[in-house]
């Protein structure tokens, strides 16, 4: 095992039965047999069941394997928008999804304040076909609430909405009547390395991929009809990343075994203890200033000098997130994921509480 | 370690230090760190080096990272073909390539001979952009010599050669002077879990893709300039799957410590005894009828009852391939790789031999 507990939001620490499962599957011959085997096939079944379960996915919602959250904006891009979608960007990843549809020809729009800020409006252009939103902007902490998220489906209905669960699954609860389609990665809040992505989408979003392919390409063997076709056997269209699929659905098995709620009632109570040592800190205060809006599960504070933070914390062994991007110089950002138990970040904040 | 040897032309056997590697990995934080801190950084170098040398990848071509043979097919037609690719197809993979571009709305063309059968000639339609070529259809075992495909580069130099080196490389040699771009995925030669590709790309590509991207979109982070971009500073767009970059590095180097000319050399001596063993059975021939077409990693026998021969080796702990599609009823498939000992494919061969 490796020394350190990295509180960094994605990459993060290894979920503490990854190793455990990444052996079994090499045991059981999962990096060996055909992916079209009755062996393979009931795998994915395992895990799709396990995942369903513990995101509470609603029956007509369909999952497919990717291989990241970029993958993701790609794949949206590319069967789900004709011409133009509409961006609530706030933080580097919601803009990257932005940025995905201009390159991928799209006269698409965005809605961006300051960073951390809160929206004045969800006006969104009768045009867009898609509305882009980040449950939790891994980067800045930025999170809608879940008011929020309904009060833009009931004014768009006619509107596909995805939503960027990265980071949020499986630590944050998330109602998916109330969008169309969702995707993660596994190196955030599932503990694991990165390589997988998984793509959840309703019957809408498969109406209009069809509808998008009749007048253009959606693509080859990641289009949703394809991807659907495959799905429907419990199969994929290539080779997939065979063992992480494995692991992915025992990781999600021992969260449902532990509880779902008790899991999320930690992620709770491990933000309370984060926060309220931000807050007691003379040298730290929340970046995002509206509390509805921060993130339970990936914290971001201001720091006069984060490297006075990194540099302490580090000497025991822990590794805290760096500010993103532009931010790097003024943030200390805190992952809050299953993988941290309650003593670690009762340690780490004892830490950093104790630091000037 | 699994209890079975896998003679399955991809997934395949692991390569003996896979798992050994894969500890290192996960012992050296390779889960959790930054994918842009110098620590990756370095281990994209290492990876690179390692490939470049045992593939002897020339100056001027790009490595970049992908996550299977199905997204370097798809890339490729983003990326590199505007109106018209045209395709030499000889089984099931190839004829895949090709059914990719016409999913993309390209109008590309096809030579296809029956399955396993040589090409009467190389004509290529004049609009064709790029050349798609397999030198190791994996389906059926059929391969291009070096000779053809250095005709087909003479005869076409204003058009880009793609070369699909699933399960040839690093087995054979692949001579990249008469080529523009290379793919292959892990799973196959590499013994390695499936879930990552490589695509090798030279400056012509480059120029390629820029040049349709004048024109239209070529794709978001995984366009050829992106690719570039981030590659040139031995990063990649995305999060990538870090470990098993890690480990293919590993590999590579174990393979040239070995010596690539030694284990090029067991690949010729263990297929010299595979195709004995076939030319002396009774109820097995080979399935390429012209010898010098026949694949030396992907070895394809037609079998009067395969299941005769799947059921006996599998009792003694091994797992023949299946035929590919159409051929499932038809053929036994062996796997000649870097993983698979001398004395394994001895003793496969001896229990073969010993069948009715």
């Amino acid at each position: 095992m490796p020394d350190k507990i990295y509180f960094t939001p994605g990459p993060s620490q290894l979920f503490h039965s990854f190793q455990d499962h990444f052996r079994s599957a090499i045991k059981e011959n999962v990096a060996n047999i055909s992916h079209r085997s009755t062996q393979f096939i009931k795998i994915i079944e395992e895990t799709n069941e396990a995942i369903r379960e513990l995101l509470q996915i609603p029956e007509g919602y369909h999952l497919f394997f990717l291989n990241s959250a970029n993958e993701a904006w790609d794949r949206i891009i590319q069967n789900l928008v004709i011409e133009s979608s509409h961006h609530f960007v706030n933080g580097a990843f919601s803009r990257k999804f932005y940025d995905f549809a201009i390159r991928h020809g799209m006269r698409s729009t965005r809605t961006q304040p300051e960073d951390g800020e809160s929206y004045d409006n969800f006006n969104i252009p009768e045009k867009a076909e898609l509305i882009g939103l980040a449950k939790n902007e891994t980067s800045v902490g930025f999170t809608f609430t879940e008011a929020e998220i309904e009060k833009i489906r009931q004014e768009h209905s006619d509107k596909l909405i995805a939503l960027d669960i990265v980071s949020a699954s499986p630590a944050l609860p998330v109602n998916f009547s109330t969008i169309d389609t969702a995707y993660f990665s596994v190196q955030k809040a599932f503990g694991m390395p990165a390589g997988l992505g998984v793509w959840i989408v309703n019957e809408r979003c498969v109406e209009k991929s069809l509808k998008k392919a009749e007048k253009t390409s959606i693509g080859s063997y990641r289009s949703i009809p394809t991807l659907k076709k495959f799905g429907s056997k419990a199969q994929t269209p290539e080779t997939p990343g065979m063992i992480y699929i494995y692991v992915l659905g025992k990781i999600a098995r021992d969260i449902l075994n532990y509880g779902v709620k008790r899991m999320q009632n930690d992620i709770v109570y491990k933000a309370a203890i984060i926060n309220q040592t931000i807050e007691n800190h003379p040298s730290l205060a929340h970046f995002v200033s509206s509390e509805k809006h921060r993130s339970l599960s990936s914290i971001v504070a201001k720091a006069n000098n984060p490297s006075v933070f990194f540099d302490a914390i580090s000497e025991k062994g822990m590794i805290l997130g760096k500010g993103y991007g532009v931010h790097e110089g003024e943030h200390i950002r805190i992952a809050n994921f299953p993988a941290h138990s309650r003593e670690s970040i009762e340690y780490l904040c004892d830490l950093i509480g104790n630091l000037e």
